[in-house]
């Protein structure tokens, strides 16, 4: 094996990061030596098994020391603390990523240990399935989805990174931290949100009905149970962490609701059109991406 | 042709009544001529063009007065004023059947214009795609899906009904139509009325941001959007004649979303947690039924 001289590590190897490493082996040509890294035993045994890391290693230091490129994979939640832990064995001129959902809070809590030779580009992948762990990352994950990178210039720093990311068939976007929470909040955070709380109102009325009506989901209720299922411990840092962007948005929702409960209370005929046809048109703005999404979504 | 000598009418040439039409020339060896009418033109020629149908005619009376079975397949708003139409053709012993996703009120619009030599049998097939009209029908629709038949009694014209329906490939259960009004509103009605509101509440915020956010729509708001697309006739409709479990249920929804809403602020760990987690098991409970509804998400 005729092995590149850049190294690379990806700590945490759940979803994201065994993905990545899948879609380094996949679309790499032996450009990166990887080394992977994460807490728990048996993720970097079953990563071991996959063979899908050069070196998967039990100790953090062995895995970022020689790195060029260090790739965060943790929860939102801890970032704060593994990069604490990374910066002290980082070399000079490493590039440091992480790829959180929540951006703001993520880089308050790693920037404060980052030291000045060091080059910390924060990103986050918009993908995912509702499926956590070591086993259930593959190498096409981020194909046509975005990769977004949070850094107010382009420069030879990030161009490695977007490289990469479009290497793994991501479509790259850069924006500030402040305007990706805000998107975030609407269009996975706030939607995560109701779904959790429409499978959660489901099932008390079925302890009071003491029935089984969950089973007649159709399409619809079965989406929001496919949300619902995701990694609870993500999800509870996600809301922990963009609280305020979620707050405001969940606000806007709850004053539509409220103006549509009245429409159904008045049985308002003309205003109920009107609003589902707007809705309709939305659909159509949204940009045609890949489709490993709905083969996920057949795993049902 | 050696056609039987059963009559089958479908009124209204949507999506559920193209399907049926579909799967009666598929799964039936010419036990039925079936007729076909509704009252848009342009949808009796595709129809016509599709060639799914022995006759499709241009009077209702044509269509239901030789019909041993008549299956009424139009938007729960106007199931009255059709079966007021059609029953006053309609022969002896004849079986009338509906397709409306509303039980109560579709029944009670009805059964006023019932006259005791015909037998008004409800029926809620629990399918659907978010496209409509007679051109996004197809054969496979009812398969492993539920077929709802609201009887208190089985008896031999029931059985016609199942018979069909089973051959459709549905899975045939019996219910009040109470039930049926609630568990609907639950697993359907709500996850429809929270993705046209969510889906809403974000077009509003891209006009206030003057930024087009919705691009970045990831799992989660893809789901919502293909919800809060379909057809907004029916859904005002399901809104106006489900008013009462819908708003029920809505009041539910919201106290829950509240609480939620309370640990989000509260930045309470533990509560969103055990929230999280317990949601994510309810998704076991869902049957495994048919895969053309995910066929369907690929087209997106």
């Amino acid at each position: 094996m005729n092995k590149g001289n850049k190294n690379l590590a990806v700590i945490g190897l759940g979803l994201i990061g065994t993905s990545i490493l899948h879609a380094i082996k996949l679309k790499f040509d032996n450009e990166f030596v990887t080394y992977a890294y994460d807490l728990n035993l048996k993720h970097r045994q079953i990563v071991e098994n996959l063979n899908i890391a050069d070196y998967v290693v039990n100790d953090i230091k062995k895995a970022v020391e020689k790195a060029d490129i260090v790739i965060l994979a943790v929860p939102v939640g801890v970032m704060g603390n593994v990069a604490k832990e990374v910066c002290i064995y980082l070399k000079k001129g490493t590039i440091l990523t992480d790829t959180g959902s929540t951006k703001v809070s993520v880089i308050n809590d790693i920037k404060k240990h980052i030291s000045s030779d060091v080059y910390f580009i924060p990103s986050h992948p918009l993908a995912g399935t509702e499926h956590s762990g070591p086993k259930s990352g593959f190498a096409t994950l981020f194909e046509n989805r975005y990769w977004i990178i949070v850094s107010s210039v382009k420069n030879d720093k990030t161009l490695i990174l977007e490289n990469i990311f479009s290497k793994f068939g991501a479509i790259i976007e850069y924006m500030d931290a402040d305007y990706h929470d805000k998107a975030l909040a609407i269009t996975s955070h706030l939607p995560h949100l109701i779904a959790f709380t429409i499978v959660g109102t489901a099932s008390n009325l079925e302890l009071d009905l003491k029935n089984d009506i969950i089973r007649y989901a159709a399409t619809g209720f079965r989406d929001f149970t496919r949300l619902a299922s995701s990694d609870p411990t993500m999800w509870r840092d996600i809301f922990l962490n963009n609280n305020e962007a979620i707050l405001e948005i969940l606000d806007r929702f709850n004053k539509d609701l409220l103006e549509l409960k009245k429409y159904i209370k008045q049985k308002n005929k003309k205003e109920l059109f009107d609003f589902f046809s707007k809705t309709r048109r939305i659909r159509s703005k949204i940009v045609k991406v890949g489709q490993h999404e709905y083969e996920d979504f057949k795993k049902i």
